[in-house]
């Protein structure tokens, strides 16, 4: 369906029907016959890196040292026919708010500056089991809210490359890197990945152990790649050997990607960002809905069921909620952050804060009611379809001048997660894949399940690349 | 009912009909009308604590000066009639393993040595909002598990406070402070709290925000006292300013201690206990349980009501299920600890984690569907009682004569949780009293609620202290 060739720089725009990503799987045949080698794979990506970085600027730090001595030592297990596991040798990026035994943890923040726990979060321990390379610590809005970091987006450095899991988005789109993770509250990883045309999951909550970063009841720890593939053996490998958060059952789905399988019926979800749509995006997005009814695909919509129309209504705040919720959870450790480095947080998260102190535990727990209802209707919606499809943004990303110094804060220069708040809020699995462009610029279309349905998203997702011809719209 | 003389030593043993414990809440009228302060009240608790600290060894670490400069705040703000809270001016101590930003955090832990983040645990942070005194760190059991520290019980300096909670509860009795935070994941407040003669409140699961430990799906906060009214009004102090943990709706009950409450009912649990249970123990419950009966109280047992039979059998087996999902949680930090520290971590801790290495994720799963299947066994007794009464340790504190190089290892130094780990793994509220003595040494009995019954456990705990003459056994 797509093209091969490997476009080494993007920055001039994006075809979706053109544009071929990095991958990996497809790599390690060669390296177990000897034609290739995970150490010459990591050369590339570093080539890769110092051709592409000046300008993208996805990574907060890098250990070429560590990743070269890590590559030959997977080099010597394929050549002894005793990989690890399929991601043996796989370069792999950590966003920067996640704990790394052997480079610095930025988390985006001036704060945090000179932090360097000598941890690793527990799902990159379970990469490095899995004998994956931790190659670099990739770029993150501070603290993993809306203010920017340095990244930006390959394939046209004006535009944010999404947030928070900025560098980790923009390394897998600008072929440095195979894979890396991100992590969700509201939107972190599905927007970025649809900002910059890869794949990714954001797991059902709990699914992947998200380790020392268990402070708010909404986010998930996910993967980006350039194909299903690699999205899934990264996110298994991990969830195998470190589980999922406590009290949740983990990641469920083979030891393998699913193969690629039709869905029968989707429900169409709009969401509270649909009446704000650009017409471009709009039209496109009707365009895929209508490619996946030529293809055999039996949509639903909102006007078609009332158990649909109340689950959108139920999401329809869902932006909101999310907010009030993590805000309320984040209010005591920024509090602590905010009293010992006055002037090492952002006027940006400061103004987070603040509105997160003007709640009180009645707010909050009327928040998780509205959650709590909102899985509830979801829920009740299985019997109907196979899983939902929406938008995974709510257009190309948006241009990001950066912060004029006098002037009001602009309130989402990452982009707005309308489209990605639901997921978060119904704590359900959304697989992101690139089937649109706008203008010229990479948008997302989501597969969103059931809870624990991570397998079958991605099954279809993976049908959808292969069977529905990307659009071109704008 | 209970003689109001302060016995400053009780070493020499305990009488359930004598002691009385140091309260806070009958202390606060004479800091209103000048006649006492909290300055003066805190020098009162420093003198205890050099007169027994030698012996008790509780503290891990006293911030003198700081607690000096608070108190004399906290009597400036009583002398201007404006209190920040009722429990403004309190000394209060914090478990070893919460982060406070001005002492150490040691953990029990060689480990953590020269551990000390700047930062306070949520708790801590709301407890100086209240106004209160953090006036030192009290010993645990090493990172909360089963490996002692150097406290000694205060009424037989050769038998364990019980853990892992051991300062906080040894603090409390030996009247060094009125009240102490403690944590639970097995057993780890209420029975040092019932080895100790202490009352004490493990709230619901998610009751008291956490913050920075939130790595165990059934770990809570809790609060050690010598009064069901300093108790509860600490647990809600902390509750209204930090909330409960992500995801929880936080402690529900009023802003002020709940008044005695009669139950009509309670349903007797045995748990797996029972059948080890001494005779002098067993009959001593037994006397409570008549006392009970003749205040006019129905008691449900396990042969009376198929309900009460099942919820038996659900948490039959609660210690290894409690130590299967907490094994799995741990697992992943406490290898990055042991392979960052290989000789900081004890033998003790190290077997544990060998038992959790050995686990697979759907060892963890069938654990994780216990422990809900038993929750659903216990909401299920709701309509029958007013809530359920059982034994809060098995006996008196053991003795403990420390680890004897070359020989094995004692399992359970700290005593044994078998009487804990029910509630824990119901996420239920638990509410220990000192209604017994077995042999001169405190023995707790516990009212145990359904989830979010906090304040009407404390109720039918309130009204057992006043209405409920203790029994001398053994």
């Amino acid at each position: 369906m797509r093209k091969t060739a490997l476009k080494k720089d993007d920055a001039e725009g994006y075809d979706p029907l053109e544009f071929r990503g990095l991958t990996f799987h497809d790599a390690t045949p060669a390296f177990r016959e000897g034609s290739d080698t995970p150490r010459a794979y990591l050369e590339r990506c570093l080539e890769t890196i110092a051709a592409r970085e000046p300008a993208v600027r996805a990574f907060a730090a890098l250990n070429e040292p560590g990743a070269r001595e890590a590559a030959d030592a997977s080099t010597e297990r394929w050549k002894a026919g005793q990989p690890l596991s399929p991601i043996d040798g796989m370069p792999v990026g950590i966003k920067d708010l996640l704990e790394t035994r052997d480079m610095p943890t930025g988390m985006g923040c001036e704060a945090f500056r000179d932090n360097f726990p000598r941890r690793d979060n527990a799902a990159v321990w379970a990469l490095r089991q899995a004998g994956a390379i931790i190659l670099g610590k990739t770029v993150t809005a501070e603290l993993g809210g809306a203010h920017p970091g340095p990244t930006t987006n390959p394939f046209d450095p004006a535009r944010t490359p999404g947030g928070s899991s900025s560098g980790s988005a923009a390394a897998v789109a600008s072929h440095m890197l195979p894979a890396a993770l991100g992590s969700q509250v509201g939107g972190s990883i599905i927007r970025p990945a649809a900002f910059c045309g890869n794949v990714a999951l954001k797991p059902t909550q709990g699914g992947i152990n998200r380790g020392e970063r268990q402070s708010t009841s909404m986010s998930t720890h996910g993967v980006h790649a350039a194909c299903v593939e690699d999205m899934w053996q990264v996110a298994i490998e991990i969830a195998r050997r470190a589980g999922g958060d406590r009290g949740w059952p983990g990641l469920f789905g083979p030891a393998t990607p699913p193969a690629a399988a039709q869905p029968e019926r989707l429900i169409v979800l709009e969401s509270e960002g649909w009446p704000d749509l650009d017409a471009a995006t709009r039209s496109g997005f009707e365009a895929v809905l209508e490619r996946l009814e030529q293809g055999g695909v039996t949509l639903i919509r909102r006007g078609d069921n009332p158990l649909v129309e109340a689950l959108e209504k139920a999401v329809g705040d869902a932006r909101a909620v999310c907010n009030a919720i993590t805000g309320w959870e984040n209010r005591w450790w920024q509090r602590n952050l905010v009293d010992e480095h006055p002037e090492g947080v952002s006027q940006r998260a400061k103004e987070v804060l603040a509105r997160a102190e003007a709640m009180n535990v009645e707010d909050y727990r009327l928040a998780l009611l509205k959650r709590e209802a909102a899985q509830v209707c979801h829920a009740r919606t299985a019997p109907l379809a196979d899983g939902a499809i929406m938008l995974s943004c709510p257009g190309p990303a948006p241009l990001w001048p950066g912060d004029v110094p006098g002037q009001p804060l602009a309130p989402r220069p990452t982009g707005d997660p309308v489209f990605n708040t639901p997921s978060s809020m119904l704590f359900a699995p959304a697989v992101t894949v690139p089937l649109m462009s706008v203008g010229g610029l990479p948008v997302g279309v989501q597969v969103v399940g059931q809870q624990h349905e991570d397998a079958r998203c991605t099954a279809i997702a993976r049908w959808m690349l292969g069977a529905i011809a990307p659009v071109v719209a704008g």
